[in-house]
């Protein structure tokens, strides 16, 4: 076990350049609700899913790949995509080897930022896959960042209980410098492992928002550990089985 | 009471444009030790504190007042001027109707950032000056942002703990609808009243940074409420008595 390994949390896109992200193994978190869904869309069999920043791209590279396209804009189906992002649209009959575009207000974004700093080694987590996310960052060799998607840069309570949740498993593994880190864990022992009825104890943004959108069945999906417990890994600009 | 006011927290200075500070009532938060260090000043008679952004303008401004210069650069007494950031160089015998001209690394550059941006009103708040904070934010019409200083921009834990022990004191004075500011009620209920023992459980950075300096008796006297409870309040480019 090597602690010479430095894990970090970035709790918003706009503080992403006070890490050092070239050469790291980025986590991009976004909860509720893209990454719980292409974990969901990878776990029920989509050959891939390739994230996209625009609406016009998502129609684009959908039509050159013949790939469906999906997105949310404010928790909604974007206008002029087919699907929206939650994690039940995908089960297997529908999604198994068909490839999803897929563009969502947070999520993507952060991914690119990444990319574009020259990140190592790029996956995504969510509840739904954090013992596979877990299982990824121990056995790399990478120092790590746990990328927070946030709400338009606004700190978000679900991807920092998700980072807690990362933190609280694999910590005996990294030095750990990071007081947003020791946050992250401290929030997610608070929630003492059912993040669903802390959330609803909360009066977290995000989370009133999609309730009002009567998406209760996806908040309580994309809140449980290990429903669909695959390592989606960002290569050759697309999200694929890891 | 009226609940149409609005909280918000803002953990770091990079994020402080996703907040409407203009016209808003800002509490400028840098808990170790910028802000503890002036509401102690102030509580044992100062005539005024002039927090300034540079080294250079501190001598001048001094030079200009007759005032003292003190101020920090990563923990430690800046070179080039007298005195240095630690609440307890600032005895009655000493500040009283003095003037301090203090730089600090971070709680200064935020307090002018939220001038800059146009708030109506801009406090200093830390442990010592808790309760005081509290009562002015209370009985104040304005919205309300939370500003913390962090390091480097760089969230941290105190500043964070600060402002959830405010949020835990007035919330039902306002209508807060921000995640961070949930996370950091959280975060102050977890350390469950007692900041300096929970600190001490934590690998918080900057508290490690300044144990290793010696300053123990600082962080306590910084972490435990309402040993200076008075108000700083910014006017004209002063902290005076509020």
């Amino acid at each position: 076990m090597s602690t010479n390994r430095t894990l970090y949390t970035c709790l918003s896109p706009a503080l992403i350049d006070l890490y050092e992200v070239k050469d790291a193994l980025v986590v991009i978190i976004d909860v509720l609700r893209a990454t719980s869904t292409i974990a969901a869309a990878l776990y029920n069999g989509a050959a891939s899913i390739i994230p996209v920043d625009s609406i016009s791209e998502c129609v684009r590279i959908a039509a050159e790949t013949g790939g469906i396209t999906a997105g949310e804009r404010d928790g909604k189906v974007a206008e002029g995509l087919t699907y929206g992002n939650s994690p039940f649209e995908y089960p297997r009959a529908f999604i198994e080897n068909k490839i999803l575009v897929l563009t969502t207000t947070n999520g993507t974004r952060l991914l690119h930022m990444a990319l574009e700093r020259g990140a190592a080694d790029i996956v995504t987590g969510s509840f739904p896959n954090l013992g596979a996310v877990c299982d990824y960052l121990v056995a790399s060799e990478k120092n790590v960042i746990l990328g927070c998607a946030a709400w338009k840069d606004k700190v978000n309570q679900e991807d920092t209980l998700f980072a807690g949740a990362v933190i609280s498993r694999v910590k005996q593994h990294f030095s750990i410098n990071c007081d947003a880190s020791h946050m992250a864990e401290t929030l997610y022992h608070a929630a003492e492992g059912d993040c669903f009825t802390y959330m609803q104890s909360q009066q977290a943004s995000h989370y009133h928002r999609l309730m009002g959108f009567g998406l209760e069945g996806d908040i309580r999906y994309c809140l449980t550990p290990d429903g669909a417990n695959i390592l989606p890994l960002y290569k050759d600009g697309k999200l694929i089985l890891g």
